[in-house]
């Protein structure tokens, strides 16, 4: 029997309807928020890629060469997409330019719980605008779509990747060596991290103060170790995030994203119930359009793990009622199958969700079969009631039946 | 500059809000008829397709060997994937099912008006149920969905695979080159199929009959030539369509569908508007499963090309017009940035579209980002206003400017 591909999956009826439903609480938020959906291939050159993340990303790219033979990838993240499409496209727009995104994602890895190969991500841009605002208006909305699903326990902590990488440098790692020495630190590798550092000549004292400075972690008052433009900058985005009602989120000056990408405000989110993989949504400032032909152009996005978030809220214990048809048609007899087809489609045409047994089956199997796709309704089509012009109508919950005239059906439904 | 891969777009917000409003549309008349959205993977096993189409399918498949050295494919169409899922997690579940999916599909082949590499196809199955009605429910779903999309010049045709098959048999044509010779006839290669049928000793007579029989096209009288059990067939299957409201289609004993799989009714819809590349919509009843490693089921069910069907309502003439958002705000002065952030909160809550200037804009200029980004109305945030807890209304079509207190704007707006 052939499966789907390990680390994908099936999403069969009951869990396709909840996942919409929660994709689409998430588009509607992100169009309150004045965002505009865009979609990009699933594939891209694999050079845009690496160009984005560096060439370790080769190692878990699902790349391989067309027939044409370009090396082309199934795309990891949508961010470098979004900024190709916009230098290729949007970059004479009117700024700022608000795009939002919803789509699979690969990567080839041990799959493990929340973790997928192909897996799903909600993404946003804020292109051509570096400001606080700007920074405060993308962790609003984050932080908005996380409660719009309904998570209860979860947690926004901010940074900026500016006081470390100055700590770093005046610690004297040099700036060509500073993201190798970030990855490590972004995991918390302090075993790993500490030979580079000594390697490249840090002192301990330096050292020490690094790994601090990493474990910085608390409210507001943090920001008063934060000096200079750093400080003042998180400052302004705390402000704006309290005048819009946002709760207030932890600063922390750990939150490093191991990418060389950014540039300032760097943010995350994370839902505790998941243990070690409680990571589900992470962003920051950044510029990226230079690196793929365009001019430098500010930017700040997110990115949720739409998997990883559902898994959260499943664990939280958050159900989702599936809906189920409104009408389901079952004719008494063989005479009145036409006539049983004829009121289904005017249900239909009248916006009712309706079904109907189209396998000839008897009454009793056709009603366990509509008990089964969850029918608020059987509308029993009966030959003595069709010469009234009239229909049994049954209410599925109650088992209560009455007589209907056709004409009235789509509004007694509706009710 | 990095560009997509040739035969890939990327769809910019005005083209992509048009694109899932129409999507949206297709789901509806899906809801509405009973089917229930499914998703399946973006690659599968390649063996999965070469299963449903035979081994010349990989000439035209995305192929690659993965990192674990499995040869998997983006999928080509949806069928075979939906079908496999049957197999594996729902073959136990009531019949018939009713499910349907949208996503993107991959094909490489050169790319021309209306086909791409990457591509999009609405599809529905109707999995467990082999009657005339299950044949009429698809057809008019169909039907219903080219209506729903607003396309006015289609056209509908219905055969029956069974007619033709049993005609080349009659004539000598050994069952095991049935297929070779049913995919000459679909694309209407009469010039290849000659020296073919020739060649398995069919006589001049025999092949004038299939030639005729597969340009035998017309209303429902075109059935009285049909003789037996696939013309009883298609008469009720006509009859329930009848029932249900549904535009007469045509009959075209020529529609033969190139594959194997296909067990009865087939049918067709085209928009003349495309010229060559006119068909918008196939299928028909089959059985799949068993290749699969399932048990045999009959199942009926069909493609949309929506990037083709969008083509074609785009050569009529149909338009959409995007959406812009409710509202944008603009603070007058500096000092009343953080009361604007206040007010857009309050709006998004309130359920309106809002956005802001984020990036220290004078008025004017806000104004006319305003107007960039289609808002309805601009809220103008001033220091005095402020002081009586209002703000000034802007309508931007008409350029009407007016005091509102605050906690009246989102009822105001949404007026």
């Amino acid at each position: 029997m052939i499966q789907c591909p390990r680390g994908t999956r099936d999403f069969l009826p009951d869990e396709m309807e909840k996942r919409r439903f929660y994709e689409n609480r998430l588009r509607h938020v992100a169009r309150t928020f004045g965002f505009r959906e865009v979609e990009t291939p699933i594939f891209e050159e694999a050079e845009l890629f690496i160009l984005r993340s560096g060439p370790n990303v080769l190692k878990e790219l699902y790349a391989f060469k067309d027939k044409g033979d370009r090396e082309i990838a199934l795309r990891p993240e949508m961010t470098a997409p979004a900024i190709r499409m916009f230098v290729n496209g949007m970059s004479n727009d009117p700024k700022p330019i608000k795009v939002f995104y919803f789509g699979q994602c690969f990567r080839y890895e041990r799959p493990q719980s929340g973790r997928y190969r192909e897996f799903f991500q909600f993404g946003a841009e804020l292109i051509g605008s570096a400001t606080p605002q700007t920074d405060a208006e993308v962790i609003a909305m984050a932080s908005s779509m996380i409660r719009a699903l309904g998570l209860k326990d979860y947690k926004v902590r901010i940074g900026h990747i500016g006081v470390l990488r100055q700590k770093i440098a005046d610690a004297g790692v040099p700036k060509e060596r500073a993201a190798e020495v970030l990855q490590k630190l972004d995991k918390k590798l302090y075993d790993e991290a500490e030979p580079l550092l000594k390697e490249m000549g840090v002192s301990d004292e330096s050292m020490r103060d690094i790994f601090d400075l990493t474990e910085t972690v608390g409210g507001i008052e943090v920001l008063d170790k934060v000096p200079g433009e750093a400080g003042d900058w998180l400052r302004q985005v705390v402000a704006y995030l309290e005048a819009m009602g946002v709760p207030a989120p932890e600063i922390d000056l750990g939150v490093v994203r191991g990418l060389d990408y950014y540039t300032g405000m760097v943010f995350e989110a994370e839902a505790p119930a998941l243990g070690a993989e409680k990571q589900i949504c992470g962003g920051g400032s950044y510029t990226l359009s230079q690196l793929f032909g365009g001019e430098e152009v500010f930017s700040t996005g997110f990115a949720v793990g739409f998997d990883r978030i559902l898994l959260a809220m499943e664990k939280e214990g958050q159900e989702y009622q599936p809906e189920g048809i409104d009408a389901y048609v079952v004719p008494v007899t063989d005479e009145t199958r036409l006539s049983s087809a004829r009121i289904t489609a005017m249900l239909r045409e009248g916006g009712v969700s309706s079904d109907m047994d189209i396998m000839g089956r008897k009454m009793a199997k056709a009603l366990k079969y509509a008990s089964s796709v969850r029918a608020r309704y059987a509308v029993i089509v009966g030959a003595s009631e069709l010469e009234k012009d009239s229909v049994t109508l049954r209410d599925m919950s109650t088992g209560d039946q009455r007589l209907v005239a056709i004409a009235d059906l789509v509004a007694e439904i509706k009710k």
